[in-house]
């Protein structure tokens, strides 16, 4: 699963001093973080729906001390249970039908194998959908040794039936810290076997990777990175020359973001509200705050479902784009009073504050859809004088002294992660961009990527959102030989030049 | 007023075979001119609405063959007729009122007059909107000279009002082609005047000195030019390592494109239709050729109405983001029967071909709203077989032997310059970004514009969006110091990096 | 052309002193009218657009005096110039090609010819498209005499055309009063021949034979009418006892009603706002005043096309209506300041007062789509401290010592009527609503219709939209037998209880 | 909780063979039914989300079997466990909050206590929402005893709240049909207290006292039934001359049809849709089965979010309406093998048969949102040839012997009903509606109301929108006495005659 819409991670410490500086300049930092913590934070967030069909059985023994075996015999992964493999399966069989641009890529594919020969470690959520990823990767000839980038959201039988097929899977729901690592270490350090890809979300793969095992890059041809996080790593060690081999960012493909801000936002905003508190969204009074793709997102939708919606702007081209788009643009302190829902889309911190929540009215709604749990200052709500009472999962009424509530969702973190689910849709695109990067990196010729972080090249990034048409049964136009001479381009593509902006 | 949406002009021949080369690879290129023609197409577009006004008195005398005083005795001027100047003023006051942005600029700079010293010489459009344009320049410090980059475009009354307060004005509706070159030569070779400064809208100005006056440039500070035409010469003549100046391109700055294409589109192609068919929108069956910008504004307009739009695309891309926006993406053979309007936003040539034109069903209505008028095939529709009817100005209907009439719009040149009028706001986003191009260009310190093509810093880009949010009551929020610290941003901007993508 | 939005036009005085108290009573007068007027204001309402092709020749013979023959040798009729048919019937053909329902009337049912015997008298707008109504009469078997309901709306080319053809027109652009009584009078009152049948809108042709030929109601089997003054009239008729014939209502009927309010002035609105003042929608703020239908469609596309609008109500129920759809409903007197536009839909009156328009912002715009030129108080404006400037047609500024400006479009007249057009599909509708209730009048087998007032039999209602249907290439579902039998309904309708809210 | 948007329950047996044929007349009929059923349909209908909250303790001994005592040391009621009373106390708070008319109905009324004397028997979901009328209710002077009409929906700590507080209640969450009888019983059958009024919900109340305790309606001054079935119910009585009192058709009001047809299920499509399949709405091809409100409210939302709606239609209007909304209209076959989603809202039977169930595409959602569970043939899906699967609550895979999986939703029943939650401002709108006419009849003058069935009288429905208006902070605008005069209206209202159609 993305991270969505930018949010950065913090870094965990793995570079010195002048780097931390560098990091300091970086736009969206997210914050100093103490050296002490030694786990990323989205390695820690929590997650509602992606893991709802796992057991919460009471079996309480730890994976790493039991012996399990799979039906082909192996023993070489650890998973909460392999006899979830067949319910896990199911799951795996229900995500192919909505992932049909990896099957098709499965089907084009298979027959040249052009992963025959990778060795691919990989560290993302997993969940149904990563796991139709892996098995692509499988089908077009790699071998598959994978671990969680988040200790909460593997799906158990999902890692099962991974586990039952025999991709090497060490990965269950509710790892403590250490298990992190040492999940992690079993991908890495196997007996006989060495990865020349990586496949990483967040970057403590790479870290690690970077920390224990810096051999290992001599045979690595490419690291494939999706989050914001673990990109903005990859760039500060390309900045300081520590590099060692290309790496590929696959977040900032215009496909990718395109579908994890816009249009995923405009889906996870009415459902991460109508989950959490039923409201009604005719006539309501919303204010949201940033109106960027996030931003953007949230606006189409609830102005579209009848809300009345204003946004606050520091940069003056969105503000003329919010107002062009019907959106009257204001000052917080100016509406907060008549609000009914303040959503908070910035990237930054402090964006509502306590003399903000003070002012609310009686039943206001307040909920982050931004990068990370900054926005909303919800620490000054931890203060004696205020109550704080929890009416459903993920949703808090915080009382103030006369009686006043005001409603806050996921405790101030990612509305749509915490309450929501993400279209298996978009996950798709994600997982395509992945599957092709790695494509691309393997198999590219001595010369073609240097030690450096590239962007996916924009032909590719077409041809992801080409795998995808079919699901809306659209039919693309080409271009005739005359109109390709006559517009100076290819055929096939690429399209439209690098600044476009769609 | 501006070119909208990029039409590209064809050039006029002035570069040797090897630039004719390069030329031809480039994508937006119009096609290959004939040596013959000396005169830019845009020069010659026909306007209907712009000067709407202008007189169509009877007067035949050529102005170049008139002697013409304003009230301060100056003749340094031709323009039809100096009595109209009181009507031109209040042309020129009303356009005041909608272009708050240049007056606001005149407030803010009027004091430290960042334009003193500078001379101007100018070939724009002379509407009231260019003349709030040139007198917010004389307003801050600037003398100028100024002639049409068209020979229909010009309105009379407001060149009159221009030549009445002492600017030295070349233009008229209706100039031949003689007096085209004749009034840029008046404007640049003026006795005991140099220019130091040109404001381009298309590269005939560029041109001429470049042909007759190159040592002009060794004066020049710098050119700013407006158009996609003429912004395609300056990239060719750097290429070449013949610009001899620093240029700035305006025409593709952030503010400018999004309402050049997107936000102006979106109004004027209803406009545009129903001032020419009266058609009734609601459930019309509607296809639309191209889904970037332009593509987007026309689509989102049609839809709101109750049209019930199809979308056809060569770019992967483009096409998914019809399918979220709610499109179907056909090929237009699948619909073409179907439908009732066929709108193209392509930039491509022969999109509506001959055969498609004959299987359009009785009463279809077909336009233009890209960059050219090559993107329907009108020419295959001389043909004898085919009678045409001039049914009223700028419709025509062409009748197949069966009786089957096909409403051509324009005669498939650009329909909203064609048929609908541009809002003033739009080309005050223009004109204060040429405004503040002259005064960056102008006061540079020595060194930091070279020889080269330049867009205007982003930073600028967000002062013209911010000039413009007072016409919206719109509240820009501040950056506190810590938020722009924990952003990494300096508090007054630039917010974005360069390759956001807005 | 139809009244639309229902506005009611005064009355003729034809009833007694008690009719005026009833009449004074009814909640959609709109003001009491002094005796010595004797043509309806709908008669004397200007048309911008209807009349646009006919020409102003300086031929000021009135027609009355010339003499006139067809080629078929007749010269029953009294129209400009006979020798404008040719140009004429090309207008009805154009407008034949939009209203199909009408052409497949005439196919279904030439046949039986329906209207066999029919002799109608006629009073309405002679436009093209009611030129195709009284073609499809005479197709279906009446005879048909007719004259102009408007002293300004005739198309002199159409009446032309139909004269040519032998309907007997009386009727030309630029009627006075008393020609406008004389050409009634030549329809009614012909040598051996006597109407059967009455089709009237705006009642003044009603008045007339109740007035003159009261005789004339022995023969006749029902009147149609379809404005809202006709139609009051006509209650009135039937209250007081004095209605001795059927009379069919059809401006009521489901069809038409959404046609000529929600849909037509969602189209209309941004016609009207856009051909007058090129304003730009996006960002404006705009007020409605009044959210029934016609409200409901400014604020739709208004909306749509990214206006930020809010509306004022006095009833609790559309108030919630209108909130619900996402427009804040305010008091005037609160947002009067902001306000960039200024809409009344209220069919009330000085909705918008002098204390109002003289707290508006400079550059205000001010129109009405409501039903009468009394819901701006423009009486009010005309005070000699105001200066009005005429800026374009139908356009006034209207100018307050300090210098600000309120701009007044159609001097508070409709605005579609006045500045924008209808298209032909709606008054397809209509046209199509009274061939229908002729046909049912005419046919209906004694008993059926007594001395009263009918809306148009909810089936034959069903039965105009199915014959629009195709229009969209729209296919219906049929109930199977079962299906209908289950809803107990029949499998041809009427679908609907009378009751439905649509 | 309201039965939305009028689905029709089957009526239970207590009416002879002719009211029999009668009722299979009715329009809205929903099928025979067997007479040895005698609970109705709606009483045992499941309910997803209203007892969400409700515990599902293993404490298995009947309510009827327990002794239990309120603080106040009454016995007089009958509920799970009187112990969650403080727990349901929370629950009205929080609907308090949502429910301000009724709150300001409590404070208006208060004082002069319109309801005192009323002993009021009432039978209605028991949750939450009609808390919060029930103890309006009796701030208003009124005694109450109540029951549940479903034998699944009582919030079970809700029922012990009121029960602490005095109210007699006899409900509880998982009645069986002897237990909904046994409390209606009770409710009705009081020692020394005999009602007056009764507000049913559904006609199993009233149905109950007309066969048993028939001399009670010698007191009772009036029914109020919100349901669609109980109204039916009652017209039947009426036209067999059986109805004894006068009863109020609470659910044909305007405001609660908007609320619970357009409005509502424009807001819980998306929520059904999503809590069920976590699809992604972009793109997607639906068609929708009947353009009503219903159908209005579904293809307004998903349209809204970028889905390509089509629909299906047996009625003109509706048909053109689609059109001119921008929607396709087909036949189910034209399209059926494209659909994404299908979602049937026409209140008629097999509208998707189970030919048009072959031929989905895999895939494919099916579901309604209309009246009963007749639309879809669910029936035929149960055959030896195609495997079911439940993947999660209320979602089944369908699978085809091929493979091709269909996915149900709700087996076809009510979507929002089973799936999404209903806003507690929606229920606000019923409760006030309900309590306005309790007041009306109870306190109507001696024949102002005879034994017949009442619409809400127009001004008490504005009433309840005016009420419902501060939610929005909208602001009425009041006609001043000059205007009220000029439209023939009361300043107060009613503002509109019977039969406008908002």
């Amino acid at each position: 699963m993305a991270h969505k819409h930018g949010h950065v991670r913090d870094r965990i410490q793995f570079a010195n001093a002048e780097d931390k500086q560098e990091f300091s300049k970086y736009p969206t930092k997210a914050g100093r973080r103490s050296l002490s913590r030694s786990i990323s934070q989205s390695s820690t967030d929590s997650y509602s729906s992606a893991a709802s069909y796992t057991d919460s059985s009471d079996d309480e023994t730890s994976p790493r001390d039991k012996t399990q075996v799979n039906s082909q015999g192996s023993s070489d992964f650890c998973v909460k249970n392999i006899k979830q493999a067949e319910f896990g399966r199911r799951e795996i069989e229900i995500a192919e039908q909505d992932m049909s641009a990896l099957m098709s890529l499965r089907k084009r594919a298979q027959g040249e194998k052009p992963l025959a020969g990778a060795k691919v470690v990989g560290c993302t959520h997993i969940t149904a959908q990563t796991a139709v990823l892996i098995e692509t990767l499988v089908a077009l000839g790699a071998q598959c040794r994978w671990t969680a980038c988040n200790i909460y959201s593997t799906q158990n039988e999902v890692a099962a039936a991974l586990a039952e097929t025999g991709v090497s899977v060490f990965a269950w729901k509710g790892e403590s810290e250490d298990d992190f690592w040492w999940c992690i270490d079993r991908c890495v350090n196997a007996a006989g076997w060495q990865a020349n890809m990586i496949l990483d979300d967040g970057g403590d793969l790479t870290h690690w990777v970077y920390k224990k095992y810096p051999s290992v890059f001599k045979k690595v041809r490419g690291i494939v990175e999706e989050s914001v996080t673990g990109v903005h790593r990859l760039y500060q060690l390309s900045k300081a020359g520590k590099l060692c081999v290309p790496a590929m960012n696959v977040n900032d493909s215009v496909t990718k973001q395109k579908f994890d801000n816009l249009y995923c936002c405009r889906e996870s905003i009415l459902d991460g509200l109508k989950r959490t508190t039923d409201i009604m969204f005719g006539g309501k009074q919303v204010v949201v705050c940033g109106y960027g793709e996030v931003g953007k997102g949230c606006c189409a939708a609830l102005k579209a479902l009848g809300a009345i919606v204003c946004i606050t702007e520091i940069d003056p081209i969105c503000a003329l784009q919010a107002c062009m788009d019907g959106f009257r643009v204001v000052k917080l302190s100016e509406v907060i009073r008549q609000m009914d829902v303040v959503i908070t889309c910035t990237g930054n911190k402090n964006v509502v504050s306590r003399e903000q929540l003070d002012r609310m009215k009686n039943g206001c709604i307040v909920c982050n859809m931004g990068h990370s749990n900054t926005e909303i200052d919800v620490a000054s709500l931890r203060s004696p004088e205020l109550t704080w009472e929890r009416v459903r999962s993920q949703v808090d009424h915080i009382i103030w002294p006369d009686g006043k509530r005001v409603i806050l969702l996921a405790e101030g973190r990612l509305l749509n992660l915490s309450c929501s689910t993400v279209p298996t849709f978009v996950l798709s695109i994600t997982a395509t961009t992945q599957a092709l990067a790695l494509i691309e990196l393997f198999n590219a010729p001595e010369g073609r990527y240097k030690q450096d972080v590239y962007l996916l090249p924009k032909k590719m990034d077409e041809y992801v959102a080409s795998l995808h048409l079919p699901n809306f049964d659209a039919h693309l136009t080409e271009l005739s030989d005359e109109q390709a001479k006559y517009m100076g381009l290819h055929k096939n593509g690429p399209f439209k030049p690098n600044y476009y902006r769609y």
